[in-house]
């Protein structure tokens, strides 16, 4: 109940802090028989690993996990795959000074509040490097997923006043977006985007963004009418992350301005899928009555800009005095180009989550059905 | 499984359909000794209940509940608090030439794809009735949050291209909101929304909006760290309500232009408040790392326009035939003003449900604490 | 969490006591194309009812419950399944000198404990009557595992010191159980049991008693291999019935005096079968590992006698004063012929949860397997 | 939902083989605040560790932890608290021609019909191995109920057809458990069933038992009423771990035999406890209508013989031939001496989990009642 697992049927349950000995997840409900090995884990680590480029921060962090259970002789066994990351280069030393300091932005205080106590070194439980143990589990849904021809791309769409030009979310390439170390598969734009990070590192501040990702392949009828459409449960997922603050799909709050009668997307025929039909416009994003509709589920959050900044900052300490901070820690100037593996994590395991949930009852009684 | 169950502590399962006989609503974990009677629960039924004004469906329906269970001599007894509502005003003749029709922006299609049947009445399971279940068990909520002082107010900011200037959403009354027909506070733009909303139904059409909702006295350390941040949870207890497609808080989507240093929110001794602190600005909107901060929570939706339209549209049936579609029934032009007590309802019950998730361990062991 | 939901995937939630106006039944997770009507449910809720004979209590419920949703054209939809019990027969005034005092074996203290109120009324929440939703929950059930061919029957195995002779668990049919008002289908024991019942309640006493209920035709392979093993849900199910103090599966507590070599179940080959083996003894009925075998499911349960006795008995009440009881409520004084439909349903509920449990993963990979 | 997690509020996940690289528990849950090291953890795991005595299997294990997050400064920190186990001593070499032949009694046919292949070594997932990470947890458990001066002891009551002779369930002190190896505190008894178990291990067999668990201290008000009765959880605890085939509590399958007025436990008034009474006898066990009474809770269960065999036994393989089965690993004659602190931890960690769900609501409205 302390929040630490997510799903339902394929279950992620985490463990571990940035400065201490390293994190535990544990990944329970994987159907056995996927073939899995750490090399299918790593391309997703990598791309969420800081010290990529002078984008980032220029921590470096051993990401490599160990495989303890779960895979025998190859493949899933359907028992709980157990990993282990060991964490390095800690230097918690560079946040000795902020131990009884509560920083802006951050969660110190608010821990403090719940628990009483807290672990103060690189944030603790409240440490990005959290979603480290998000992004191996969601590279595992990625090879389930991908057994059904799901897609699941991210891409930066805006860093500050930087808007990319993306003309079809849904023709957007991993190659694309891997090709530029922001993560916009819009050329001019990412350029304008990685000086305007630049600039910003250089002023010792931080910039937010937007991203955008897109599933396609899903089929028509996942997610649950009521509580748990699947838009409630995907934005949950992406809300979950360190620093979003807010989540659309489809038309999202532009369909604030909007007439029904521009914001309604039409049925047509579709003879060439499966199940016969389709919509002319896709502003309902892939999802109707919280289902999937099998259009692309396209879906957009707001990242805030990193909390650490470089410069000093007034705040209080835990006795409630005024304190001057000044960090010396390494963060990353914009937190969007490392988010993108973290989101796409997150949207994958709520996919292959409710996959499951849909097989439970699917087809069950189909022989009765008109 | 099946995504009809609400919360973890304090549970809310519903059941029933629009053009049925009714609706079931059991809400599991109310503590004991609450003042409960069918008059707490009737003011916010009748906030959502259609055919308040000329702005809304004038459908009636009955929706007062019959409290079955739960309450012995007017006081809650810790067992499930059942409530059982009749259907009233049925007409589904209204729906008849829909049985076969997928109506754009609903969820007929994915229904039919999800299950290979569906009540076609009314929208089914999907019917926005659904809701009154959320609002009676909300205002049960309401009366458990008040005990501690918190108090929970939504109100509609946009209708189209109309915003409201809301000076202070902390300061926003529940008076000031049910004094205009739209529930918008800002009597200017109020009147404006309101002759767009009579334009709009007399074009046959629907249009959009956005509402806030503020929750104020929530005390800092609730919420859990990682995937059942508050945020989270808030995000998809907002998203899980009909025609809600996107979600932000605090700073929310304006963050992506922000730099760390407009956006960080600077804490500041508060000896008044119990917690000793404060921030001097809330772009966090009362959130840091997925936990309650002490601030005002602030959250914002975008709702889209009606998918029911009284004009004629361009569908497929179930054959995927194309057909042309005109539906009878009798509809909202815009969802804001009945949307407010519906978005209230889902905030009071994932506040509750953190409230007793907060305390199972909280102080537990605070004897030991430093 | 406060305990009144049953299930994973197929769940139970119910509200509602005895002597209030009725109870709240909602089966969620049920698969859509069911043919379903009320006359599925009234056979298992007419021998769950009172007054069936002179051996079991005399009041008169009315049983039947409407179905207010889930239910299309004759047909599960997906949907959750509302079902509503009235109350009648109330005659409350039967407890009205039980208000205050805390009988023996009853949870009117310990409800008190745990809530600081009470509904007193004919046990209020934890009355049997309770019971009812759980029987029709697990009609339902019944229908769904008799589309794969699974068989649940429960028989009275012990009144007392008459323990009835049952030559194969496997072969004893519903209707060999309900040839006797005890529901024991050996009928030399099932005659001395009903003399016994008479005459304990001529002595104004209750009397304990035990039961086998076996489920036939459960494929090999549900069941979760650590803490949901079947063994363990089955186990909960049983004992989550009120008066049940007892489980034990296959050899049960027999086993305790046996060797390993008496109690190991041989493998042979059985090619009659899908699977192709089967055990020549069934010691461990149907379960290893925690996971369905192929081989018949059996497990028993000891009932203690019932709590109520017409007969005086001495107390506390809620003064901590002691007082004497003398109970004017109509009661069994044999709990064991209408637990058979209890616990049936009990055992069927959740089979058809870990069938769903298992079909969510099972086969997903299928063709990659060996 | 495959059902590697146990627990609610104070939860428990696992995951390892135990011929891998070891094994992951992670507890999410635990209040802030308990102070906690390594050394909390020993007592139990060396209890629960073979190779203790000649009666028990004479591998060796590696069974001390590593803790990798929730504990900082020597106190929980409210985050959850990572274990990592590594196998050592494996010898998967004696399992190796048990690769593909069912043994009798063991999971291996069910889990090939669950997932279509398995880790052979050592049972896989099946393994008794994985109850290391329970005990561990169990520990934590048994510090944080020690906090309100619960102690829950078990002990061996039967060997075979030694049963034990226990004056006082509650009286027996771990220190009295601990003096024998058979962890049976009857001299008399334990001595004879320590010749037994001798002489059923030079008979290359196994000998079955029973074992009682006592929980004191236990407050009134624990449990929930319906489904997540205390007595239902703990069942569902005990019947969880390997070889469990039966359970009872208090007067248990005895009371099958008695009358009411022999069963039923006559209140009277206890001044000396803070809730004022109690009753004369203890035949419920601790528990009324699922919820502690605040009498001792006492529990016994049925272990089967250990069902690997120094013996040759017939059985089929994979591929349905008849083959002979010789085991060569080491293994337990008799389950019980080691059972024990498996038992108890099921037991704590129940209760403490049970006791948050109590504390989330319990006198949340305190001050209104009566």
């Amino acid at each position: 109940m302390a929040g630490n697992t997510w799903g339902r049927l394929l279950k992620v349950t985490t463990a571990g802090v940035s400065h201490g000995p390293g994190y535990l997840c544990i990944v329970d409900g994987c159907p056995a028989g996927l073939d899995l090995s750490i090399d299918d884990l790593l391309p997703d680590l990598r791309r969420r690993r800081p010290g990529q480029s002078k984008l980032t921060t220029q921590r470096q962090e051993d990401d490599a996990p160990e495989i303890i259970s779960g895979v025998y002789q190859g493949k899933t066994d359907g028992t709980p795959i157990g990993l282990v990351f060991r964490n390095a280069d800690q230097r918690s030393q560079d946040y000795g000074n902020l131990v009884d300091a509560y920083r802006p932005g951050h969660a110190d205080f608010t821990f403090d509040a719940k628990y009483g106590r807290r672990d103060p070194r690189g944030g603790g439980r409240s440490s990005a490097r959290e979603t480290i143990c998000r992004v191996a589990a969601g590279a595992i849904a990625r090879k389930l997923l991908a057994r059904i021809g799901i897609r699941v791309v991210g891409y930066v769409t805006q860093v500050g006043n930087i808007i990319a030009k993306i003309p079809d979310p849904t023709k957007v390439t991993i190659e694309q977006v891997e090709a530029h170390p922001t993560r916009c598969p819009d050329p001019v734009a990412a350029d304008a985007m990685a000086q305007l990070i630049d600039s910003v590192r250089r002023d010792l501040d931080s910039i937010g963004g937007a991203a955008e990702i897109v599933a396609t392949g899903v089929p028509p009828g996942w997610g649950e009418p009521v509580f748990d459409k699947l838009k409630a449960d995907l934005g949950k997922a992406l809300l979950s992350l360190p620093a979003v603050v807010g989540f659309e799909y489809g038309a999202g709050f532009a369909a604030a301005n909007w007439r029904g009668s521009q914001n309604n997307d039409l049925f047509v025929p579709r003879s060439e899928r499966p199940w016969g039909l389709g919509t002319t416009t896709n502003n309902h994003g892939g999802m109707l009555g919280g289902i999937s509709s099998g259009e692309p589920i396209v879906m957009r959050v707001a990242v805030k800009p990193t909390s650490s900044l470089a410069r000093p900052q007034k705040t209080v300490n835990s006795a409630r005095e005024p304190v001057d901070l000044s960090t010396k820690g390494r963060h990353d100037p914009c937190l969007l180009p490392r988010f993108i593996p973290m989101g796409e994590a997150m949207v994958m395991l709520t996919l292959a989550d409710h996959w499951l949930r849909h097989r439970a009852v699917a087809g069950l009684l189909a022989n009765d059905q008109p």
